[in-house]
Order: C-alpha cells, then sequence, then structure tokens
C-alpha cells in the first residue's frame, strides 16, 4: 500500500455492498479506496452456499461470490486497505476526513458498509456448525430443511417473522424465547399462535449445540425452574437480530432507535457527501443481492454529488 | 400453462427486478405467477455486454444473465405466462385483481416491475447499431471508449450527468440538444460548461446514424436552418430519459410527475399488498443490480404482508 492519504472516494466496509460500490465508482474512473478490518466479503464470506443470488441457479459459496466482486472491483482499480474505521468527519464543504487504525485519509464522498453484523447466541457448537444446521437467515436457508424440525432463537418480529417463514418449509417450528411473552407485533404474534406447527419453549435459553457432522440436538435451560431439557432438532435459526456498530458515527450521522443509519432511497445520510449501503442503514430486507444493489445506488449518489461538487 | 386463475403473488414484468422477486417469492414456497409481454430479462435481454453486475469479473451477456436468472427462478417454481397486464385492481382488502391480455388473474399481493423503458432516437441506424457504439447506459457503457470521441443526445440531467461522466474516458463529449439551451440544473450546466472537453451541438437534431460494424458517424440536421453536418464519433449515448409505461395504473396507484411508481425504501406503494421495483419506480439509480435488489425487498415485504393478512 502506498502512502496516498488522497481519494475522491473512500468505501468503508469489504462485503457485498462496499465491492459493489467499488466496482461502481472505479469504473466511473474515481479514484477509491477501500477499508475493510477483516476479510474481504463480510459476512458473506462465511456463508456456505447463497441460492438467492440472481445468476447463479446452482448456487454459489459465499467466499466464492465474494472473491469474485472483489476481482472485478480491483479489475477497475479500487485499492484495498485491511484497517479499522475510527472516525468520519467533515473538515470543509468539500473535503471528508477518515480516521482508521493506519492513519488518516481524506476523501470528496464517503460509503459507509458494514457497521453492522448478525448478533450470535455465543454458546458451546454454536460456531463449530455454523452452515452445518446453525444458521442466520431463514429466508436463505429454510428451504434446504424441508420436512424437518427445526428451532429459532429469539422473540422479536424478525423471529417471528422467520418462525412463520420456516414453516412453508419445516415439519415443526419450536420458538425459544428466554422470555415468557413475545416482542414482536400483535398480529405476528397471533398468527404465530394459531399456525400448528409453530410451538414454543418459554422463559428458556440454550445452553448448548450439539451433533455429529450436522446439529442433532440443543440442550436447553429454564431459566425459571433451572431444568435442564433436551430438543432433537435437524436445523437453528439463531433470529437475535443485527447489532449495528456506528458507535464511531454518534453525533455525525442521522442514526435510528437501534443505531442504524438513516438514508433516503438514494441512500443518501443526513451529511451531503457521506453515503450508507448495505445492513448498516435502516430497512428491513438485508440480503446480499439488497446490499449491492445499495452499493450501486450510492456510488452513483456519490458520483454525481462529486460531479457537482468537485 | 393451466388454467390456474389464483396465486399467492402476481409479478408483473420478467427484467432482473421480477425474476429476483420471483426467486425470492418461489424460495420463499409462494405460489407465484410472473407475466411478461415480451422475452423474459427485459431491457437486459438485448445488452451485448454487462461489466458492472457483481459476481461476473469477465462480464456477462445480458441474454446470458437473464437466462440464469430464470433458470433459478423456474428451478424454485415460479410459473412464467406470456402476456400484458391491463390492470391492477383490489378487489376487496385480500384480493388483487390483475386484468391481462390472457384474462383475469387473482393474488394476495402484486409485485409491479417492468413498466418503463429508455426512449430511443427514433431514426436510421440506431437499432443497427446498438451495442456497436450506440448505448443508452453511459455509467454501464462509458468505460468501453477511452480515448475516443462520443457524442450524447439530450440536454436533461441524466444526460449532462452522462455527459460528465464520460469525461472520464472519452477524448471528446458532443452533447447534441434539440433546444438552444439545457433543461439540467444550473450546477450541472455550469461543471458541463467549464469542462473543456464538452462541446454543444446547439439546436441539432441527430437524422442518421452511420458506420460500418461500429458506429462511425451522425449525420445532423439545425432545426433553425436546416444546415446539415456530419460529426465522427465512435459512441453515441441516447439520453432522453425513461418512458414509464404505467398509463394503465393511473388512480390506483401514486405515481410522480413523470409517472414512475412512488414507493418507500421497503418498496410499498401507497396500496398495500402492491409493490413496485426496478426501473418502474420513482428514483435516480436505474442499474441491473440495483433493479434486482429492489425485487428481492419487494418479495421480502410482499411475503411479510401475506403472513400478517393471509
Amino acid at each position: 500500500m502506498s502512502e496516498k492519504r488522497n481519494y475522491q472516494v473512500i468505501i468503508i466496509g469489504g462485503g457485498p455492498a462496499g465491492l459493489t460500490a467499488g466496482i461502481y465508482t472505479s469504473r466511473a474512473s474515481l479514484d477509491t479506496l477501500l477499508l475493510e478490518r477483516e476479510l474481504v466479503g463480510g459476512q458473506i464470506a462465511n456463508v456456505d452456499h447463497l441460492e438467492n443470488f440472481p445468476g447463479f441457479p446452482e448456487g454459489i459459496g459465499g467466499f466464492d461470490l465474494a472473491q469474485l466482486m472483489q476481482k472485478q472491483a480491483e479489475k477497475y482499480g479500487v485499492n484495498i486497505l485491511y484497517g479499522e474505521a475510527r472516525g468520519v468527519t467533515v473538515k470543509d464543504k468539500s473535503v471528508i476526513l477518515v480516521t482508521t487504525s493506519e492513519g488518516d485519509f481524506e476523501a470528496k464522498a464517503v460509503i459507509i458498509t458494514g457497521a453492522a453484523k448478525r448478533r450470535k447466541l455465543g454458546v458451546p457448537g454454536e460456531a463449530e456448525y455454523t452452515g452445518k444446521g446453525v444458521s442466520y437467515c431463514a429466508t436463505c436457508d429454510g428451504p434446504l430443511f424441508r420436512d424437518q424440525p427445526v428451532a429459532i432463537a429469539g422473540g422479536g418480529n424478525s423471529a417471528i417473522t422467520e418462525a412463520l417463514h420456516l414453516t412453508r418449509f419445516a415439519s415443526k417450528v419450536t420458538v425459544i424465547h428466554r422470555r415468557d411473552q413475545l416482542r414482536a407485533t400483535a398480529i405476528l404474534q397471533q398468527r404465530a399462535f394459531a399456525e400448528p406447527k409453530i410451538e414454543f419453549r418459554w422463559n428458556s435459553t440454550i445452553e448448548q449445540v450439539e451433533g455429529d457432522d450436522f446439529v442433532k440436538r440443543l440442550r436447553l435451560n429454564d431459566v425459571k425452574t433451572g431444568a435442564k431439557s433436551v430438543l432433537e432438532i435437524t436445523g437453528l435459526f439463531v433470529s437475535l437480530g443485527f447489532e449495528p456498530d456506528t458507535a464511531f458515527l454518534k453525533g455525525i450521522l442521522k442514526l435510528d432507535e437501534q443505531g442504524y443509519i438513516v438514508t433516503n432511497n438514494e441512500m443518501e445520510t443526513n451529511v451531503p457527501g457521506i453515503y450508507a449501503a448495505g445492513d448498516t442503514r435502516s430497512k428491513m430486507a438485508r440480503q446480499v443481492i439488497t446490499a449491492a444493489g445499495d452499493g450501486a445506488t450510492a456510488a452513483m449518489s456519490a458520483e454525481r454529488y462529486i460531479s457537482e461538487h468537485a
């Protein structure tokens, strides 16, 4: 990496949103730096097999798709730097300062992606069986569990929406929730209670995920009585929501109640020259294809902004 | 095609937005009918080579990408019917009636895509040289014209934005406009006038596109003096805007001034159960990847609506 500190565009995050934004800005001949703190690909790098990214009828591995996108972005000239963004500040009306673990950088426009991650259970066996029965996306992996018993951890809107989604495939869906009532909206609760395939384990936490090559069972704990039990399932969907990692943007960008960045349809934040795309912004659908679409829109908005203000 | 008339979801339009919506609704086991009036793939079916659809670093033909998406949607059970939608009406709060050239159909949710097309010049040589120098997307094809003289037809915001974009590659960009002033915003005009690579041909129309294997020149007409001239270029970008084909939705859905469907971030229109995705909705970025992202979001919104109202 050269010592170059000034770019036209800085993209924070190298998942599908950031890589697609990079394909667009670099093809537009905008000098682009992409910052990634871990692994290019972001959350998809660990996804075994994606069936719903359009253009791949046989499906594709998340790592493979990430590599293809990276190759495409680099082909058009994106500079990738491994480092963590720590702050974004507007220096004057046409310069945005990005402070990182690798020093300070300046750009005319900044596209923020990747600053959100799915919450995990944090119990033994969870990491080991991820992609082998443990999933964080019912929309992605639900159809793989046809006629099989599955469990879902969570009690919010997305957990219950996903439980209802899973009833289209699974033989039984057990909702495991640590409280004695759901946080989901009344209408979703009503639908879930009326659905014969859905059962509930109230006041329960998962202590361990067990199996052989694939998940076979969960060890549960009743938080009120301390009673232990075993639930036989072949799939566990963890739906504890996302954790936006946007603390470093507080006071700079408008965030929603949960900490997601608020944007309009054009991916513009409340600060001119700063855009957000993908899971990090406030919205419902958090899919690879929607992140990529967001990235392209953000890049085109950034390009227009630079054309008008450079 | 069976005589089945009731579906859970009807998707109007078989371009990238409609096909991606179909992949999502059918994978969610929602019984889905997709209506296409011409050719599956929509506008991309005629695109020679797409360089900016993420996941294809070597690029891919538009027709090939459309076929892959169609295969993927059909794999999960989408029913494709060739026919034209003529009307969408809310029959009662949980049934939407879609009238088509092939008779009437009913669904719980409807996703409208594909009801917009790029305006064409309508002159001799335009169709012949499409993909051989004539392009309708500067973002897509601009980088192919490095160090070459190109022309752009149009005078609105998108034409001038595209002209500025093309200066990153082309040796010269001639804006051909039928009036003596631009419709673009002041700031874009100012930038264009200051850009040494941009020249203007005012009061001019293109009468013919000529070349051999590829475009070589344009025959121009001065609409004030009637004087004829020849402009040597290797690329012509037609930027006359899109033509939303939404007359059949007037009075049902909220449209913007130009006739595009107004949606929120979740692709919801003003009518519950009716969604819009892709070029047909009111927004700036009209790219294959953004259309596909829209389609996935619309499908997830439709699924949630059906879960809550079925």
